[in-house]
């Protein structure tokens, strides 16, 4: 028998905690429909300046759940299928002082809106598109600590985990750390490159559809499976022109890639300072290229040129 | 009027050295053909096992050039069009003690070799086989400091970045720092993943084309431009099995997801704890992909589904 929920998406909480009555509790094998707010819900408008924003950390991420699965542990691993992700109609990308990999360079706020109704790709400016590639920043059993916990940052169990590779198709493993795992959801985000460089996405609303699965058996942490064929293959169509930063530090080696990488499409391709920053967060991809040549590593920001649409 | 050289393969030199003669002086859009030795030429044998291999750094990397590109001047940039890449007949890849990401973890030496007859894929242990994905691990103008430096690790006029994304179809672009350019190659790599974990790629020889240009212009560090459509589509084309490092320092990270990935390849698909670790370093790709969530990063090691074959 194969049930299907619906999740009270009034049902929300901005904090992690093991004392939270569930939402909702399922037997393993069960699929769960949630319609998830996007972060910042009520705190941002589309179209809105960052000055005509507010956004409160303690409340910005509105988290579906608790989700209770019944026979979970601690030790065991719980199993989520990702069946279906569907952004909303719109979306939001920010940056704020002293938060991102550049706070230093930019210490000054920056709030942009995005028109995701055409469904396939959304505009930043004129002739640069992003491609949607949904996914969830945060899915996570819950901390096993009591108390009330910010779902920031990300913990053994999951949580804000920002992996742009859950798209739909994925699977995931995240350790249980409390009985009935606790599962949560949200931090919906449209489309996301590998490191979130700025500190935000594309932000946005979701309907989203999850499968879990109970296993019995421990795994130190997250782990998960992207679905077959290249992620995001449509981005990838016209290759990458990306800058690599060559440093004794990994972080100091992202920071100089990014910096390269703002300065080619400010010079370059004709973005301001603030736009190269916000498409390097939901569109370009940090890698790690070598950590083992003595004491010098590579690290690379790599950027779609699907995106410049013109 | 094209014109095309072939460098003198047998004029090899082991380290960076400005006042080193030029194998060959070429003029901007000019082509040339390198016939690379692989690094350890004459140290290590093909089926050799650990024992019978002797590794000297002093004269590992057999580099071809330098390379005098007439007009180039420090501040310039060279634009490498990477033409042709064949890798040779045979391959390595070897771990030693107190290098490698997780040094730690694997205090012996371990080598293994590999056939690269078949042209497509080299197989680790039976079921399991790595597509190619050939690239030079160093591409590098001189240093503009005088005297002796040794080929790693890289540096700002590029050398061993062991780039895995420099392709046949890729440009490679690096900055000028002495009169000429002087630039030298070598470090073929018939495949590695982003990281290169273990310390060592599939090392072999490689027939090499590359066509250089002289841009009037300057970049703070080396990037690049990959050719259209995803990098080893057919190794990604039956998806990823990831792991996740979530920690507060980005190469405890990555430390901590090569580790599960090490855990998951023995436990799971019955790997010797080296086999897995080179796999790794062949075939499994490092990525940042969250370096902004409240002080704990997330950096994944992702392995291709398509090389386990069996």
């Amino acid at each position: 028998m194969v049930r299907e929920h619906t999740i009270d998406s009034g049902l929300i909480h901005h904090a992690w905690d093991r004392d939270l009555a569930p939402a909702l509790v399922i037997e393993p094998g069960d699929t769960v429909h949630f319609d998830l707010f996007m972060a910042g819900d009520g705190q941002v408008s589309e179209g809105a300046t960052i000055e005509q924003a507010a956004f409160d950390f303690e409340t910005i991420y509105n988290l579906s759940g608790p989700v209770a699965v019944e026979g979970a542990e601690p030790g065991d691993t719980l199993e989520i299928e990702i069946l279906s992700l569907r952004p909303g109609e719109w979306g939001w990308t920010v940056f704020l002082p002293e938060l991102g990999l550049l706070a230093e360079d930019f210490p000054d706020a920056y709030l942009t809106t995005w028109d995701l109704r055409g469904g396939e790709r959304a505009t930043l400016v004129p002739g640069v598109e992003v491609p949607f590639a949904p996914f969830l920043g945060t899915m996570g059993n819950c901390v096993e600590e009591p108390g009330r916990h910010l779902p920031f940052p990300p913990h053994r169990g999951g949580g804000n985990m920002d992996n742009r590779h859950l798209v739909e198709g994925s699977t995931l493993w995240l350790p249980v750390l409390c009985d009935g795992a606790l599962f949560s959801c949200g931090d919906p985000h449209a489309a996301q490159g590998d490191g979130e460089v700025c500190v935000s996405a594309i932000e946005c609303g979701m309907q989203a559809t999850l499968r879990f699965h109970l296993r019995k058996r421990s795994i130190p942490a997250p782990a998960f499976r992207s679905p077959p064929g290249p992620l995001g293959a449509s981005a990838a169509s016209a290759g990458y022109y990306a800058t690599m930063g060559i440093a004794p530090d990994l972080m100091e080696g992202a920071k100089a890639a990014v910096r390269s990488m703002i300065a080619w499409l400010v010079e370059g391709q004709g973005l301001s300072r603030e736009d190269a920053y916000v498409l390097c967060s939901v569109a370009g991809d940090l890698k790690i290229l070598e950590v083992v040549d003595a004491g010098v590593w590579n690290v690379s920001m790599a950027m779609p040129l699907a995106v410049f649409v013109s």
